[in-house]
């Protein structure tokens, strides 16, 4: 099939682009040093494909839908639950088919609570954790000076402690990269503090935008640099935006001169502000539409094709059924429309 | 099953306020007065629980996925696509399900190139269209004075001509009574001399926002006065909001004064802002979470249960896979933890 077939809004991922990003982290952040973090695309064929070129195989999920997804998949060398749950059912259930399957599942705890449901889901059974630090984002993660207890509960509830993560995200988005460098510093001296009264052998941090700033961590949890957005791109970093949504231009007003594209607000997640349209302005977008007006030498047509970038990845790719996957795209990054769609990786990780 | 055993994020819709918007809107556009617009809900089973309690059987639609997912459950009484489409392939699957299903389908088109599609898709066999007609929002419907024309193109193609349609989309969340008023008196007088130029039985056009500021259209398209959000809440409209989506909290931070819940960006439309949280006030939501700053006098503790409100549904509807429905809520909008989930309906219509 070629990308003239594709029935619109349609998501299409350029390989040549991705392999530069899983590149691009793996110089820097080879091996176990990653974590790869699922959560930024919820599809477990992106995520073999990437650990395939990387080597990366460890990986990180924010929900026990992706962490059963990857064990399923066959990617459970190692997987953590960078996240809280409360949710006992589920977990038995993750942590039953960890044991099935020869999966190390790791999830993250912050508090007495998490531990008592790690410990309930565990049965009789081993089951390891990370102790959640806050180290300055206001989000979850015990503060800093009471992980020394917490982890102290955990071994006395029979759990195993593999060490401590926390994620600087007030940081990892601000574009100055000297605010970045500095902020990591004080929240890796945080987390170096906790993991001193934790113990055990991980230490684990950090996101895409902070992924070279990384000296002390032993991994990176990251995932939105395989496909980028125009958020991540107004950063200093290496990658670059390799998803783009193609929609077809159903209407044209060419008195008023606008035209209409028919991919709106379902096809893109908003919170960062609207997508971008590769040549045309962006005039707003509605449930199932975009209207925009036309770039200067730009004669649209109905039936035309538009490329449009999304401004925050994660929540785009929750909000698609699959990614359609193409060769290379073209230098201003349109998608060529006789490129041949060599495959299709289902989102097959979305919702809870 | 009861609401505490639902895992989160949960969307919850309460039958009682459902049922109350459903007789709100009932009484002012009994049976074919509303053509459902299902867009905003994308689910069979909520369409056909509305369409048997209202008598209110013909629907509109904004994908062709929407208009499959009608005729095969049975509520192909009289479907219409309100939106252009340029996919031949996917319109003639769609009109040949309509035939073999004894369905009406009709379908909009605003342009030479939608009639041709329109006429391709329609093979040997009748195919009926409505006329989209531009009535002041910028976005698709042909200008007033070529209506005309194209439905006289139209019907030498062979197409039947059923009227026409004209959304003021520009005007249906306006706050002020008295401009909404004003802005439908405008776009219908548009509409009406369309209707006059182009023929047919129907003139369809309006939404949840002017649902009772229509004398003259045949029949007003509206969906989002079934669930409601606190955008379409603060007009003066006697729908109430009757879906909460239900988050956990799990994990507090007593010394900063805040607390997390497990639903964020991924289960919320987020271009009309944040949701709300009963009893509390928002701080800011992340893919998977939402930290927010406790309510007074609310000791929130990790494994409560926090009961947010959309503040645009019909995204937020397409970012879940079902919705619970219970008989009723409490008065202050919170879900019965021990209410009894008495149907649990798929979301069956989303993406493309």
């Amino acid at each position: 099939m070629r990308v003239a077939e594709l029935s619109t809004p349609a998501l299409v991922v350029d390989l040549a682009t991705l392999d530069h990003n899983i590149d691009s982290m793996a110089a820097v952040r080879p091996g176990q040093s990653l974590r790869a973090h699922v959560k930024a695309h919820k599809s477990t064929a992106l995520a073999a494909y990437a650990a395939g070129r990387s080597g990366s195989n460890s990986f990180c999920a924010a929900t026990l839908r992706e962490v059963d997804g990857l064990i399923r998949a066959g990617l459970g060398h190692d997987v953590l639950l960078a996240n809280e749950t409360l949710d006992i059912g589920a977990l038995e259930r993750s942590v039953n088919l960890a044991r099935e399957s020869n999966a190390r599942l790791t999830i993250a705890i912050d508090s007495p609570e998490t531990l008592g449901v790690a410990r309930v889901a565990a049965g009789n059974g081993p089951l390891e954790v990370l102790i959640d630090v806050n180290v300055g984002m206001p989000r979850c993660g015990i503060a800093p000076g009471e992980t020394g207890a917490l982890a102290e509960s955990a071994r006395q509830a029979g759990l195993s402690v593999r060490g401590v993560m926390g994620y600087e995200g007030h940081v990892v988005g601000n574009t100055d990269r000297a605010f970045r460098v500095e902020q990591v510093a004080a929240s890796m001296e945080l987390l170096r503090a906790a993991h001193e009264a934790v113990g055990g052998g991980i230490a684990s941090a950090g996101g895409t935008g902070t992924f070279d700033l990384h000296h002390w961590a032993d991994e990176v949890q990251a995932g939105s640099f395989l496909l980028m957005d125009t958020s991540y791109s107004a950063l200093d970093l290496p990658f670059r935006q390799s998803a783009t949504v193609l929609a077809t231009v159903i209407s044209v007003n060419r008195s008023d001169g606008y035209a209409v594209g028919d991919a709106g607000l379902k096809a893109f997640g908003m919170d960062h502000g609207e997508p971008t349209i590769i040549g045309h302005t962006m005039f707003f977008t509605s449930d199932e539409h975009v209207t925009f007006v036309p770039g200067v030498g730009h004669n649209v047509s109905v039936g035309d094709r538009i490329h449009m970038v999304p401004s925050h990845i994660d929540p785009t790719m929750a909000m698609h059924e699959r990614v359609h996957v193409i060769e290379s795209r073209n230098t201003d990054g349109t998608v060529p429309l006789d490129a041949e769609v060599i495959d299709t990786w289902p989102v097959d990780l979305r919702n809870w």
